[in-house]
């Protein structure tokens, strides 16, 4: 397929955990373009944990880029680049929510917002849950849930619920078990 | 619930359709921390667009951000911050796929990804559908695909489909028609 391509990248600013880059495209016919790329340094993962009553472990945090509290699943940024995302995944779930999963496979894979950043978050299906300790750093501050899926089903479709790799989760893990 | 507040926003780099922040974040026991915020300026629609067959309307487009064609549903951003995510979505329908639809209501929304930008994603589904002719703006190239929704969810479980609102939207209709 006829596209256009990337001629020239450059790093214009370097953020925390993103760095944000312009790029230089070039159309078929010649002409020039800037596009943005924000990049995700380490990439993330996700974890759809379920408890022994069937029910979903979420976690509520407050979220500056939204300004509000959201539900999502537990989830975070690998700790390094070459770290396996299931180990992240199970981290997080430990982390942010007090569980440890003696089963733990991958669900399926998102990219955040391919039209203007690399980020993707592998996300894990994990059952079998022991109860361990949340252990959370300074800046994080949790409530963990345990939510029925037709609960957050009803929520996805009340608008209720948006995050992406939340939704997605939700949705994927409600047809799997819809009888 | 504590949290942290954010006390400053600054923008230090300006995009082609996103701006790059450094917010200043205070924890509850004093602590300043630089967080990263990608703001999305205009927000952006998408829609699943059934077509008179029962089959999804799909657009495969190269993407520079994951430097490979991704398949996803139609989308895009809105062209002003006023505009009703509607009239965005049914006219990404028309210039990216060449479909006119009849009936069009709010599915569900996204959020990309909360942990550093603020863009939103409406999501409508769309019935009804009547053919027109693509009109694609000079830098895209997009070719229309329709497909089964048993194929596209096997995709997204194979993992040959990550756009994240694209598995948000294939899996909530999935769950919507599975019998």
């Amino acid at each position: 397929m006829e596209h256009v391509k990337r001629i020239k990248r450059e790093v214009v600013y370097e953020g925390t955990i993103v760095d944000f880059c312009q790029d230089t495209m070039e159309l078929p016919d010649g002409t020039l373009q800037k596009w943005d790329l924000v990049h995700h340094r380490k990439g993330a993962a996700a974890v759809v944990a379920v408890d022994n009553d069937g029910k979903l472990v979420m976690v509520k945090q407050y979220r500056p880029a939204l300004d509000r509290e959201t539900l999502e699943i537990p989830a975070g940024a690998r700790d390094s680049v070459t770290e396996d995302t299931k180990i992240a995944a199970l981290r997080e779930l430990e982390e942010e929510a007090g569980y440890k999963a003696n089963k733990c496979e991958l669900f399926f894979k998102i990219k955040s917002t391919v039209a203007f950043c690399d980020e993707f978050i592998d996300v894990y299906l994990a059952t079998d849950l022991v109860e361990t300790k949340q252990n959370l750093d300074p800046e994080e501050f949790i409530d963990v849930y345990h939510v029925d899926i037709d609960e957050l089903v009803k929520k996805v479709f009340a608008c209720e619920i948006e995050d992406s790799k939340t939704v997605a989760a939700i949705m994927a893990y409600a047809y799997k078990v819809k009888k």
